[in-house]
């Protein structure tokens, strides 16, 4: 259990030059999440942070807001034929009196349990799911220059990355631009629901004045998650979808895309950017 | 329905000036698959080629082998409570005497229903389920000096990815590097199974002399496509995850990774692969 990676052989290819060594890969394994006993989703995932990865998945789905409503978190012996325990099945129970949403049992899909048939539906359900408003009181103001020196300070501070280039990272920052968390994971859902999951345990939800930068694209799903856990800024590397821009407009959250260099794209939530020069040169 | 992208104003922050103009952006909507009628799994898509897109999702999940079982597949209208048609739920049937795996409809996970509770469950899933091993006879024998020229002619026939920067591609080479065809959508299996659900709306099934191209990382779940639908080679721009590369080495799959200019790294299959020099120098 836990192995971040794993070693394999590898046929290297360089202008035409052929060589065999070990490499260093993202290790990948299916993690089931059962709440209450009941087999709730199954993911791939980073084996490492079993427990806050499926805390914070539990936060995206609206079961779990605030640590209280954690009873514990157990891996599951006995789920094989020969009762090995594979650290590969985990069980939340949640704290009794903890209301649990007819959707996700239902449903029973992975992730997007939440989403129903259209875009605006989707938006909907996040709206009607969300226990925390993106309540920033002041609202958090970050400059340019904070967040163009965000994405420099994740890569410093991934620690395998660099070895796979199979990670996605995801990094919590406060208003100021100090980090607080990073989580890397195979699949870029798991890093935010590490990250989320974590701060829940330790009691830190809603996080309200905080910053939170994906190594990729920012999905709806990724959206979603900021806006479930009361995070007021979302950035990301590369492009963000329009259901995304979508959710964000809704739910008052600041997404910025497209975060390169001194340059990016902010795509809703503006208020919270500290610009120099008037909001519309161009 | 159908748009691939969407308009959006943004605010354009570039080494201090602002700007304010639209910007386009990755459609990105929910789908819902119901097979014979009953919901099976949600997937946040790019609309357009939303009967492939099932069709290919079928096939990985080992209920549709061939184009003889697929009976028919249509949109869902009534789906919302006002009965109108949001082209956001397809229903596939299948053709009489088809059997559907118990797998599928019991667990009713996305795309991870196939797995078990550790990597090796997950091997031997796909190993059970596939329905064409993947049997290129005589192999398929690929140089890198094709493989290298790949990437670019992916981009090239990106019609999307250059406006939006936020679609995953797949495209499917014959063993001569003839480009056959290419998707795109915001979530990266969404592109294979779009493909492989065209292939199989095509009687092209098994595809096994053709080689799969994917934009980004190649994780288990992109090298499980790739084995159901008899693809011989998978090769991805970058890293391979341990599980995929598990699977490649159990199924005989070829799987190339960091394909980048002259160089990749091969991770299984190299019988597949025409080296010029000896297999292992270094």
């Amino acid at each position: 259990m836990g192995r971040v990676t794993e070693r394999r052989k590898v046929i290297r290819i360089r202008d035409g030059a052929v060589s065999s060594r070990p490499d260093t890969l993202v290790a990948e394994e299916p993690l089931e999440i059962r709440l209450n006993g009941k087999p709730l989703a199954i993911t791939m995932r980073t084996p490492g942070d079993d427990f806050a990865l499926a805390a914070g998945f539990l936060v995206s789905e609206g079961v779990l807001a605030e640590q209280g409503d954690l009873q514990n978190i157990v891996y599951c012996a006995g789920a094989t034929v020969d009762g090995s325990n594979t650290y590969n099945v985990v069980d939340v129970r949640t704290a009794p009196g903890v209301q649990i949403p007819d959707i996700t049992l239902e449903r029973n899909v992975y992730t997007t349990s939440s989403c129903g048939l259209c875009g605006k539906a989707s938006l909907d359900a996040v709206r009607t799911t969300a226990r925390w408003p993106i309540a920033d009181t002041p609202p958090v103001r970050v400059g340019p220059e904070l967040l163009a020196s965000l994405p420099d300070r994740l890569r410093a501070a991934q620690r395998v990355f660099d070895r796979t280039g199979g990670l996605h990272a995801a990094a919590l920052f406060t208003e100021a631009g100090e980090l607080l968390d990073i989580r890397e994971d195979v699949g870029r859902h798991n890093a935010v629901d590490k990250l989320v999951g974590r701060a829940l345990q330790n009691g830190d939800l809603p996080l309200s004045r905080t910053i939170l930068l994906v190594s990729g694209r920012a999905s709806f799903e990724l959206a979603q998650k900021a806006v479930m856990a009361g995070i007021p800024v979302l950035a990301a590397v590369s492009a963000p979808s329009s259901l995304a821009v979508d959710l964000a407009a809704e739910t008052g959250l600041t997404l910025v895309g497209f975060l390169r260099g001194s340059s990016m794209n902010v795509y809703a939530g503006e208020n919270r950017i500290a610009l120099r020069t008037a909001a519309a040169q161009g």
